[in-house]
């Protein structure tokens, strides 16, 4: 096997190159580089925590740099705990909403949830907390229906994600919170908002929601820092223990530099806010109809128009398979990701494709192409130009084969 | 109360600024910030479990950066795992050994523990899990003796420390090891080495330990990443659950610019490694015995010496009182924390100066600072010049009343 240096002398750089891969990556931009800038090297860098010049001037950027995260979501920062990670942001609340209320023993997700969510309630079976998976249609939209029989008095919570992260489906959230209060006011409600966030409006307040994930990194800012919506009043508690500090969901998160960064690509994502969704729609439905018509046998993942995320691209090429598909767009300067099984040193093929009855060849062929505001529109272009020329020669090697 | 602001514009800038409260936050110096800058802006920006250029350019750069980590301890970079803070790490140790081994109930942590540590092993209390801490004499060191008559076959875990954070004390950590796998092989045994690490010569293979924290803002890299090692073997679970990734004991931590940055602290710190603390020690001691020697009624907390930690000074001045000292010395341009209850917004006394006996008149009066690279004798000049003066002033203020 050839290492990982070698590989990448025999790959070469490609004339032009694409970054679609936001879903799984992301560089941040100039802005937000120098908003984290100063915050590394001069300023703020103390223990918001600790009684002198510095520290109480960390405390004061520290303060200002949450509340415009809260105000993107009209919340108060309060109810605004700092994270590391969505990830973290929905164990706690699945972990935290169980130690809260150990009678009940049912959390309900739909079958689409993201990884983090599914198995962080899996791992709880040994407690005696049972997982029960709503239904998606073939757009991934969840099951109201299924969701209102479920609920019961046993059931301690509901996760339902804003928006599908893979196939851009944006869930009927508002009516699912309703159905769930209007049974009992005691399930909580969590959403998972991290592939929605910056895409579509969101009113935590509003949408009387108890718990809400966001993510720094799906907004272009930096990674290792994120966010966690708990309602006023809920009183959850830390996965674990540190030293007491100012954050207490999370110990030890904070640290001004990731937060300032965090916060800047808020600023920008949320000023430009129609702007910036308008133009990855138009590009997303540029990229997405031109691959559909100018490649013959491809499927579109998920819902099309305003009911998908206006940044979230999701085809499937049939005859195709997901290693050789991101392989070959690489070698062509195209970066993107598949739901196949073997297109990640994970080996996990995408439970989603297979959750809105995708075939194994379907999903094999899947590819997750992102638009954020750094993508142009001569990069859609150079991929429209040259997807189909991969497709072709990795349909011809395979000998157009049916996998 | 006045607010944040109104108190920074009423405090203003001292003439010259000394920073020495790195135990609780620090910046980074321009060749750590280079090192992460074309992380964030331009490449290695993929996930590094992605199979296209970006991702395995991340997945090389992952490689060789965490080598150079592992390097430093003598380990092998497979048995080292990334995570968000050395918080997380002596968390993931405490309650992945309960779960690695149900059956045994006690944990033994010395008195002086960081408090993520204690408030961790405490937080087990309902699952059966009992703390039992080891004392420690005067100058903080844990009594070995105890040690060995508190193991027995309901024995899970040790945790000691390498080096106090707080009085720099260098624990036997070799000693405690020898005495602990004599006794029963099958005891975990976890060191915290973030205050060591850098600091004394590590060598964490020739240990034999099972466990080891260390923490990339404890040698002046940025925080939010930190790592913890396992040894060859020991399968330590998770305690929180996402999509599976390289880094499976922390999930989704994988970020380069902050392993980049990790990596270069670490290197700047270990190629000068014997300039650096001979360097460190040369300021402590004109910093400890310069205030010992011009201001009276003072105590140094913590041992002398070589059984001290190079970078550490914590000294009590007798009938003050912390939040009186970090305020008066910030005013003229000191940083500085104390283990005074009052000087910090969580309003924390120091455990570890009850630990060795000190009486709340001494903790009170305690201020730690601590020495980096970063600090040049000109700032330990500047400080013995101005303390007699801020402590002078506190004590004539407050009367020179024994507090």
């Amino acid at each position: 096997m050839k290492s990982v240096k070698e590989l990448l002398e025999a790959h070469g750089k490609a004339e032009k190159e694409c970054y679609f891969d936001w879903e799984n990556g992301s560089l941040v931009d100039k802005e937000v580089f120098n908003a984290m800038k100063p915050f590394f090297l001069e300023k703020g860098y103390g223990n918001p925590a600790i009684t002198h010049r510095i520290g109480w001037e960390s405390y004061e950027f520290y303060g200002m740099e949450k509340e415009k995260i809260a105000n993107s979501l009209n919340v108060d920062s309060v109810n605004l705990a700092l994270t590391f990670s969505s990830t973290e942001s929905n164990n706690i609340t699945i972990l935290g909403t169980t130690r809260l209320n150990t009678k009940r023993k049912k959390i309900l997700v739909s079958s689409v949830e993201h990884l983090s969510v599914i198995h962080a309630v899996k791992s709880l079976f040994n407690q005696g907390i049972i997982i029960e998976t709503i239904p998606v249609t073939h757009n991934g939209v969840v099951n109201l229906d299924i969701l209102q029989e479920k609920l019961d008095e046993n059931t301690l919570l509901v996760s339902l994600q804003s928006v599908n992260h893979e196939i851009g489906t944006i869930q009927p959230v508002k009516e699912a919170i309703e159905i769930v209060k209007d049974k009992d006011e005691d399930i909580y409600f969590h959403t998972d908002a991290s592939a929605a966030y910056g895409r579509i409006p969101l009113d935590f307040l509003d949408l009387n929601l108890d718990f809400g994930t966001i993510s720094s990194q799906k907004i272009l800012g930096p990674k290792s820092i994120a966010s966690l919506y708990v309602k006023e009043g809920i009183k959850l508690k830390s996965i674990y223990e540190g030293q007491l500090s100012i954050e207490t969901l999370s110990p030890n998160v904070e640290y001004m530099p990731l937060l300032a960064g965090f916060a800047k690509a808020v600023e920008i994502q949320f000023n430009k806010f129609k702007e910036i969704n308008e133009y990855t729609l138009k590009l997303r439905d540029k990229l997405m109809y031109g691959l559909q018509t100018t490649i013959p046998r491809v499927e579109i993942n998920g819902p099309e128009g305003h009911h998908r995320a206006p940044d979230n691209v999701n085809i499937s090429f049939l005859g195709c398979e997901g290693e050789a598909l991101t392989l070959e767009s690489s070698l062509n300067g195209i970066f993107a990701s598949s739901g196949s099984a073997c297109t990640s040193r994970i080996l996990m093929p995408s439970h989603i494709l297979t959750a809105i009855g995708r075939k194994p060849e379907e999903a094999h062929g899947s590819f997750l192409m992102k638009l954020t505001r750094l993508n142009t529109e001569e990069e859609v272009n150079y991929t429209l130009e040259t997807l189909p020329k991969v497709i072709n020669r990795i349909r011809s090697i395979t000998g157009g084969i049916e996998l």
